[in-house]
């Protein structure tokens, strides 16, 4: 199944996908794709759902997100084009849930910011509360999949003291989706082509399975220390082809656009701007 | 006025201290201390509503918290015990909202910690949404002040690869309270007396006028990166005297009880158990 939220910024409404990719309206089924609602997400026939008319905007595909946990580095090549030793653990940050932004909204550079840059990374959406978890049962707390664009103020997050927050937490740093894809759908985590282009061009080519963590470690790995909780999203890290690591490197400027794929999982596409 | 929110964990009810610290309903007059509200705090005489009965458990002052952003290193003195040099722009990240946790709620070591130790901090809240502050305007956007310890699992923190979230996030590590004080009755942000008591012993004792950043400061810098938004809570950094900073290390046990007062704003009390 593959859901998603649609509708104005704030006021979305739930919705899933019918066999041809059309937009079907879960609004009388379910309040929302968030909660409790994410360990039991319904298996209903899309196709007597009612279609929706038009073509929507596209909001994060959960709601109520608690927290934005990212692993920085979990690519070896990535680790290396950043100039970065392969890490021994995860590393773990958080990005502000004030970043989370439509998958397909314009991306807002703030101001004074000379070195935003892109990262498409497999983002796990938690479906029930999960501590200490083993590599048994790390997936089973899993709702889906779907793309995170794990947006990055490189100044901010490394010449601007200390910890990468402050990179990774600007309004609109946050793409999420556009689907919210079930793990049956998704197929293995560890075998997903994964894509960003920069203005047609290819920039970021790699594959979910070559991540130095795979998403059962990390999961093991997170609720070691913390309580996962349902609607939680774990950006997984970014494979090469970011902007800093290009010779020159190579940075967002206005009128940019970003197309994000994920293979079964869709895609992103966002405009860069300059925050006002 | 001081604020709290009292009742069982995630039932909360809002709530007002009167003149005698007595404490009074609040909830025939608002929902909860949380969102809109806290831009636009109800100032009734707390004379006039019901007193509630018996020693209700305290909760965590500010309902619906966003995200906590925690600033690092943020006292000269902590700075020098911690081995680490005095920054030039704020350390910021985050601490999970899953970590927090009533005022005088247990403190849970997590499975296999070594090294928990205490920060007594002065919190801010955040109103009213902000971004691009400045220094004439940037108190404007504060609901309150409250205390926060920011509970830090030191190994997690710093010897388990790069980025000090894992060591912050643990559950229950974020405890917050008692009270939301209104600037009015908090006074100078920037001359508060603070301490911290293990065991009836002292342990850390500072003011905030020690602050490398100002509040004022701080809040300015974070909303050049992001959004502030109504019930954020900003951990403002720690004065001297944590466990990690004593001659041999001094770290949390099973049965030790922490109190943390900073001037105007009350105390928190917090005995330390193991996770099961």
């Amino acid at each position: 199944m593959r859901f998603v939220r649609y509708g104005a910024v704030g006021a979305e409404k739930p919705g899933v996908l019918d066999a041809e990719g059309g937009l079907r309206d879960l609004s009388e089924e379910i309040d929302d794709l968030s909660g409790a609602v994410l360990a039991d997400l319904p298996r209903i026939d899309p196709e007597r759902l009612p279609c929706v008319a038009g073509n929507p905007r596209l909001g994060v595909p959960v709601g109520r997100i608690g927290k934005i946990i990212c692993i920085g580095l979990n690519y070896s090549d990535h680790a290396a084009e950043a100039g970065m030793e392969e890490p021994e653990e995860p590393i773990v940050f958080m990005k502000a849930t004030s970043a989370l932004n439509g998958p397909n909204d314009p991306v807002l550079l703030p101001r004074g910011s000379q070195k935003s840059d892109w990262e498409v990374e497999l983002g796990v959406v938690i479906g029930q509360e999960a501590k200490y978890l083993n590599e048994d049962n790390a997936l089973d707390c899993v709702a889906g999949y779907t793309i995170v664009n794990d947006l990055s103020e490189r100044a901010f997050q490394t010449e601007r003291g200390g910890q990468w927050t402050k990179g990774k937490s600007c309004d609109t740093f946050g793409p999420v989706g556009p689907w919210l894809v079930t793990p049956d759908e998704a197929g293995d985590p560890q075998n997903l082509a994964m894509e960003l282009d920069l203005n047609g061009a290819a920039a970021q080519r790699g594959n979910s399975s070559a991540m130095i963590f795979t998403v059962t470690q990390i999961l093991v790995h997170l609720s070691e220390m913390m309580r996962l909780e349902p609607g939680d999203v774990i950006a997984t890290g970014t494979p090469p082809g970011v902007g800093m690591g290009m010779k020159p490197p190579r940075f967002l400027q206005e009128g940019d656009e970003m197309a994000l794929r994920i293979a079964g999982l869709g895609e992103q596409r966002q405009k860069v701007m300059r925050d006002a």
